[in-house]
């Protein structure tokens, strides 16, 4: 219109350093950042980001380099989400759980030239270094992140060309007057995150600054909180940067308190003597608390909000957390939705419904959130939305401001993922009357036995439901009449048993026969560091299984 | 970054459209509109609004087209508010109180096609294209907003090439399929906002969609709303769109209580009945509220957030408020900041202080909200930020999203509101050591007396700390000696008295003798729409007293 002016007085690109900034102004002297007796403040926070900045462009970081980083929820790695976005870089944080080898991989696919490594976890680094060395591949350079209470550790930087690093040092070298590098464009990337190990082959997920804005104050609608939160960090700052709470946070002036490792302990102590009002967690975690010894118990101060995803909370968890007083938010969503996408909204109504009905709803993933413009169940071949029916199953795709920009140095697998203009999930889901989502499987962890879709998360959720069952995982077996039949991993709760036949009669009673599982295996399940159970490997069990089996009719 | 896309999966321009979409899906059955016995859900409003939309289409109505609306606070002119932007078109809310000579101006300038007007309101509007049908302007169709108790009344639309129209036979014209025309691009504009009547020249400014969805985002954060509020609609929407209020409470999935004119047996009932949770309202409104009879208070259901703006509360509203149950938020901004600006961010450590020290707390306008980049108190001329030591005066200005596109028309104001790459408020103010912001005065009105600046807030306040003072407003009068002197225009409350002399003393025990009035003048104040004095008219006042009391001396 006539008379408009773009300039830098109404437009300025989006990004979370802002947060940092407000935080800073508005809130100097709360408390940012809480690891055991380590305290920070909004001020101080800011001014170690900045100087963290300025060290990082003086190590020769520039605008969209990549800054890798090996370490668990501790304030430095709270830092870098703001430090390396403030010297114009782009963040990769690395899940702690992988080996060497698999750092090396991801280290020399995203170009990084600077490694930031927790001490715990040094050794993992120097591995993946000297797996890079012997090729021609320019080795990152190593910053340790020493223990608040230890010594520096001594350790050889197999980069010659530059002296030890670490990380208080490098705060020590910035200097606060460092300008710092503001996106130009709100589609710059801030960081990079590798898809976690549920599938074979990691992909490096593009979030821009936009992104990262917008579902900040997206998450900080579906958590329902206001301002000055207190948040306890059991969600892996390296998964989705920690679903977007690391900017998140710091929009609200709320205060982090660090977890070097999980543990209910650790969380109770944590929620009781810093006032907790939100945290966050996979259904694990959610069964960590519930099972939790009677000695770790503490009073809670007031309602603690849990968000959980990555799968649905089965109902009877959902029972004990808010009997313990946790409220529990369920969201859904993929590293390539920046994390949380949906939100299992709920709404007054449901408030006098029976208990087990309220968890139906409950495991339900609801509906895309405030930063994702359209959700929607599609036949992924026609892009036609199924009916809302409860029973037509078909891919979960999304479109919005808080999808990735796209898969680095992978333009093809970009397009696909991208391809009829929707993000195109995987993941497998119903569309009820209401509208909510139901996740079903992902697309490959569906079982078809016998012409019939058989969702594992169902059989699991069932599974779940016997008293003596911790954890429970269902994948397909091949079976030459049925094709596929389902087969259940099963883990008891300490001091509790049950026998195969007891399990498969729990599920017949409570599931249409054809799909409860013909195998029971009792095991411990694999994980990924995000608490997702790692079904490839155990449908390469069951696939070992099935050919016994067929071995054993053959005899 | 090598891989990434930009396509229609990952880039939506923001646009408040879909907050209605999300609301419309997430909470259809939840109620969106009460008006008396008129009560609409999210599904219906959005109906509603899509049918208004298509019936504009069908009126000629394209992309960029201005709308223009002359109505209260009644659920049609909450429809505008989505209904016009899914046409494409620009909404304009005009101030009631208006007369049909301005509304004439406006509509010429703003060239607006269509003109809905509420039934109150059609003699205004009717006079206003009667002024236009002398000109050589085209006339916009008037579509006439009936009571919903009423029957359509009568009118003649000036417009004779079209028949007369009205709301509901417009919806009735509009189809559900129609294709919703968002924004191919955030700048574009959403809705032009006239600057109400403090100055003498109204300018129109335009909003964008990206400015009217992130403001929004704010307004939500600053008044501390979580899912599904209950607002009482006090702010005219036609004052910034309801401080973007009217978009927010659609992205929160809340309930809109509309309310044709502002009564305290209106407000208290409402909030009764539907259990409101959050308001908003000049000081005027929390004047009437404190000031409210017997007869009409009633019983809160809860702790009601009120946010107040236009000009600081009076220590002695804000107790009474609070005692009465209300939770004050003080926020400031202007038309070109799509209302609030900053947020007087309250902090728990503030809890302990004497109730005085935190009046004088919330009353200061506090700092940038998060939609904001950026806020300062500058040097106008060397644009450099003054000290933060409570006492040196500067101009406010603004950096960020949610600053106006510009003036319509009128690119010189635009260039010149914009030169240094600030917006420039026009409003003096200090800052606190603690960085917080507090108003001093509207450059003009800013007292000089005898070389020092005198606050005619800081005297207000000290006039409205007296028992029998209703309001009060200080203007500079021209001296002869002194240059200016200030001279106070006091309302006093129903039942009260007080003399001229009471008055000056009562300020002379609390103020600096020289910033202490010399002339007090009872009357009542005039005031725009929103609540604001209408300065201008009352310096005329002052100099005219001026003037005398000069012939007088000379005598």
């Amino acid at each position: 219109m006539e008379g408009s002016l773009k300039c830098s007085a109404n437009y300025v690109p989006l990004t979370p350093i802002t947060f940092l900034d407000r935080a800073a102004l508005i809130y100097p002297d709360s408390v940012s950042v809480i690891h055991g007796d380590v305290k920070y403040t909004w001020k101080d926070t800011r001014q170690r980001c900045v100087r963290l900045a300025s060290a990082l462009s003086q190590l020769g970081i520039s605008r969209r380099d990549v800054v890798a980083v090996l370490a668990p929820n501790v304030p430095a790695m709270y830092e870098l989400h703001f430090g390396v976005a403030m010297a114009g870089a782009v963040l990769c944080t690395l899940n702690i759980r992988h080996d060497s080898l698999m750092v090396a991989v991801l280290l020399k696919h995203s170009e990084a030239k600077t490694l930031f490594v927790d001490y715990q976890f040094l050794h993992i680094a120097q591995g993946a270094l000297e797996i890079i060395s012997k090729t021609n591949c320019k080795l990152p350079q190593l910053v340790l992140i020493p223990d608040h209470n230890q010594q520096v550790p001594s350790y050889s930087n197999t980069n010659s060309t530059s002296a030890n690093l670490d990380y208080d040092g490098l705060l020590e070298m910035g200097k606060l007057d460092f300008e710092i590098r503001r996106p130009e464009d709100e589609w710059e990337p801030i960081s990079l995150n590798y898809t976690s190990g549920t599938t074979s082959s990691p992909k490096g997920v593009i979030y821009s600054h936009r992104g990262a804005y917008l579902n900040s104050l997206a998450t900080i609608l579906l958590n329902e909180m206001t301002s000055m939160p207190v948040y306890l960090w059991c969600v892996p700052m390296f998964h989705c940067n920690g679903w977007c709470l690391t900017w998140a946070i710091a929009a609200q002036g709320g205060t982090n308190v660090c977890l070097r490792n999980v543990s209910t302990s650790g969380i109770f102590c944590n929620i009781a003597e810093h006032k907790v009002t939100h945290m966050g967690g996979a259904p694990t975690v959610l069964n960590m608390i519930i099972n939790a010894p009677a000695s770790d118990l503490r009073h809670l101060p007031g309602k603690v909000v849990v968000m959980t995803g990555a799968a649905p909370p089965p109902p009877h968890v959902l029972f004990k957390m808010e009997e313990m007083g946790f409220r529990v938010v369920h969201s859904y969503g993929l590293t390539e939705t920046y994390g949380p996408g949906t939100i299992c909204t709920w709404k007054p109504e449901w408030d006098s419904l029976p208990r087990h009905e309220q968890a139906k709803i409950k495991a339900r993933q609801g509906l895309n959130h405030i930063g994702i413009e359209e959700i929607d169940v599609k036949d992924p071949v026609t892009m036609k939305s199924m009916p809302s029916d409860a029973k037509s199953i078909g891919e979960v795709m999304f479109r919005g401001n808080t999808i990735m920009n796209g898969y680095l140095k992978n333009l093809k697998a970009t397009e696909d993922a991208f391809s009829g203009g929707w993000f195109r999930s995987g993941d497998l889901a119903v569309r009820h009357p209401d509208g909510y989502i139901e996740l079903k499987d992902r697309s490959k962890d569906i079982i078809i036995s016998g012409g019939e879709n058989i969702s594992s998360i169902e059989v699991e959720s069932v599974l779940y439901s016997h008293p003596a069952v911790l954890e429970a995982a269902v994948v397909a077996r091949p079976d030459d009449y049925w094709g596929e039949i389902p087969c259940a991993f099963v883990k008891l709760k300490d001091g509790y048993r049950a026998s195969v036949a007891e399990i498969i009669k729990h599920c017949r009673d409570n599931l249409p026969h054809y799909m409860a599982p013909r195998t029971v295996v009792f095991q411990d399940l694999p994980k990924t560091s995000t608490g997702k159970t790692q079904k490839y490997l155990l449908r390469e069990k069951a696939k070992a299984l099935g050919s016994i089996s067929k071995n054993k009719s053959k005899l």
